[in-house]
């Protein structure tokens, strides 16, 4: 019989291993992240196997059918994961670089390195492809990594993290840089957040209910994966034919993530053309819209039993359906006060050709991202050019927005002197 | 009769006016601060008989006299907030400065921008300078503030601060980007730190009970301005004549401080040499040392009554004081590991003319600031050269270290496009 997980030995030999792994060169790293993906790939038959367990729990437990589908492993997911750590392994290495570097009138040489943070909690549900991004990203950053996935996973994560932490141990680290959490007490998880003597910083990656419990227990600084109610608002000076393509592109390309858009903001001037040319692709796309008075009268005729009157609690539903919520406003003022009022400042778009809007829409909106003429749908990390991404984070602080490598590191600062004093 | 203080309504005019204020040109914020400037230098007698009304309770309610001088104005305090002020206009605005830019190869234009993050509370005790500067910092970086200082400045605190709002709205910006909380209660303080809808950061300035609380209480993002307990390395490879005078500077320049050092330590090949030239300055600065064993014997013959034992507490001890905990170490390996143990990641600093060491000691030590041969005193926003200070955060995430403008914003990614759409 094995004995029953200690998460405070766990917690403590996690922290001790990151003080190693602080200073580790990135060629041990990337031999690290390199044995990970090969492990997963040798052990295929032990994953799949393990994930059968969970499967099979979850369907005696009713799961539905899209969480069956998150929590499920097969040859190419597993394939997937491998090549997300050698991905990562390409990646620049943050740890060491100068981003400031300064010689003061006394002599003094002030640099300000990039060092890891430390101990990174990630608490998640589902997806166990998590377990090796996290673990990868957290390493090659030079932090150590507590995982603590959904009990619904806990088969396919324990077999993940014991893979990737061979492989770590394998390349001359100390394997318990990733740790795993291998019991589903939920207890556990509030004592986990309270360990800030050890852990330096918690990434929640779930429902609303997991990041509201999250934020409300934790005494660690927490950076938020929360929820994506954004807008796509189409001006009155418009190119209508690119306006209908990218309010498609962010609502349906793929509803259910948190780039996705959730209401249509329309100019009260543009309103019937730009419906003329939206609503047919959206019927065929098979989304449901949410409209206001205005814009059911307009819609009707083309949407049929696809529109629905909006009620006042849809401008505040994120959807991740192919729902849409749609308004008409009669200004652009009104397009960013309802945006200020509704939206999650998580990604915000305009589609205008005109100068002056455009100007004040990047400047005026607060959200983690702000677009003009482009889907909200690019609001990743790959997108935008970071390489892998360990979330996007609704935080204003440290991290807004796709958080990369470098957003899991911390700095701090070099003064080297001959002798200064302070006078 | 003034109606009760509104904490709520209060709190939704910052909100409101942060969203004004973070577009406000520079020119504007810098018109407000000289006007809050020469606002304070012309209501000097106010401000001193406010202040009067503060001395008076405290030495009803017995304040020591440190903390009396604490809270003392006098003519020349004022002129340093005034003074205080005028730098601000003088730094550069970070709003609106782009970290980061790319154009991606769907044509994309990525750009992070620098935004203000929005409305900053700083909850903090004793001196009022406090208020004016901490005000000036956030407009200036746009923020709208939430000022809570302690109830034994309150009449100090509410004049300066009525003052600063004046000038605000002089400068034709929302008087309630200087919000001051104008009611003694402490219930106030628990019910500001739950305001995570309208408040985006919180800074406690103060001791280890406020801190602790803050930190507890809040769930709102918190930058801590901690206790530093900073240890200088005397190595066995240095300038012994450098090595003496840095740790005296180092200790006794301005023993008050968080970034003064608390413990000495000293290798044992060089104690004798080093103490033959530190204990002499030591006793003539009437500092008193707490030796370990071995550096007691030394110490003895020339510090007389100025040395005692050092208990096993004194090495969590931070002083604050004359006081000095002193070790003697076989090595610098036991340095680093006494530092792992006892530091508050702080400021820490090798005394050495070993190169390998010097940078060993600058990768190993996890801390906010670390040093080669100058002296712990120098973790300051003007001696690091980046304009005033908000504060020195010893937290990991966000700001570390001086707290400078920059630090008081956040980024925005802004996506310029022409129609992409997400494949």
């Amino acid at each position: 019989m094995t004995p029953p997980f200690d998460l405070d030995a766990a917690v403590t030999a996690a922290a001790a291993s990151a003080r190693l792994l602080a200073f580790a060169p990135t060629a041990v790293k990337d031999d690290a992240l390199t044995r990970m993906a090969a492990g997963l790939e040798a052990d295929r038959e032990g994953l799949l196997e393990a994930n059968r367990l969970d499967l099979d729990a979850g369907k005696r437990a009713g799961l539905s059918a899209p969480l069956l589908d998150r929590l499920a492993l097969t040859g190419g997911r597993i394939d997937q994961m491998a090549e997300g750590l050698r991905q990562i392994v390409a990646l620049p290495d943050p740890v060491g670089s100068i981003s400031h570097h300064t010689v003061r009138p006394n002599g003094l040489e002030i640099a300000r390195v990039r060092v890891p943070i430390g101990v990174v909690g990630i608490i998640y549900e589902s997806r166990p492809n998590v377990t090796a991004d996290a673990a990868g990203l957290c390493l090659k950053a030079g932090n150590a990594v507590v995982l603590r996935g959904g009990s619904e996973a806990i088969h396919s994560n324990r077999a993940i993290a014991r893979i990737l932490a061979s492989a770590v141990a394998a390349a001359g680290l100390p394997a318990a840089a990733v740790t795993f959490v291998d019991d589903p007490d939920r207890a556990l998880v509030a004592r986990l957040l309270k360990m800030d003597d050890r852990v330096d910083l918690i990434i929640p990656r779930g429902g609303a209910g997991l990041i509201r419990f999250v934020t409300e227990t934790s005494t660690i600084p927490v950076i938020k994966h929360d929820k994506g109610l954004c807008h796509t608002y189409v001006d009155r000076y418009v190119d209508l034919e690119m306006a209908a393509r990218v309010a498609l592109n962010a609502k349906a390309q793929r509803p259910a993530t948190c780039n996705a858009t959730e209401t249509l903001l329309v100019h009260v001037a543009i309103a019937e053309p730009f419906f003329a040319r939206f609503a047919p692709a959206a019927r065929t796309a098979a989304i449901r819209l949410h409209g206001c008075k205005r814009s059911c009268t307009l819609l009707a005729p083309v949407m049929g039993e696809l529109l629905v009157a909006a009620q006042p609690a849809d401008w505040d539903t994120e959807w991740l359906s192919l729902d849409c919520s749609v308004r008409i406003v009669d200004s652009l003022d009104e397009a960013l006060a309802h945006i200020a009022a509704h939206g999650s400042r998580h990604s915000e778009a305009i589609l205008t050709r005109d100068y002056d809007r455009a100007r004040r829409f990047l400047r005026e909106v607060d959200a983690a991202a702000v677009y003009v003429n482009a889907s909200t749908r690019f609001t990743d990390g790959f997108e935008f050019g970071l390489g892998a991404e360990i979330g996007i984070s609704t935080n204003k602080l440290h991290a807004r927005g796709p958080m990369g490598l470098e957003e899991l590191t911390t700095a701090k600062y070099t003064i080297q002197g001959s002798g200064q004093l302070r006078a």
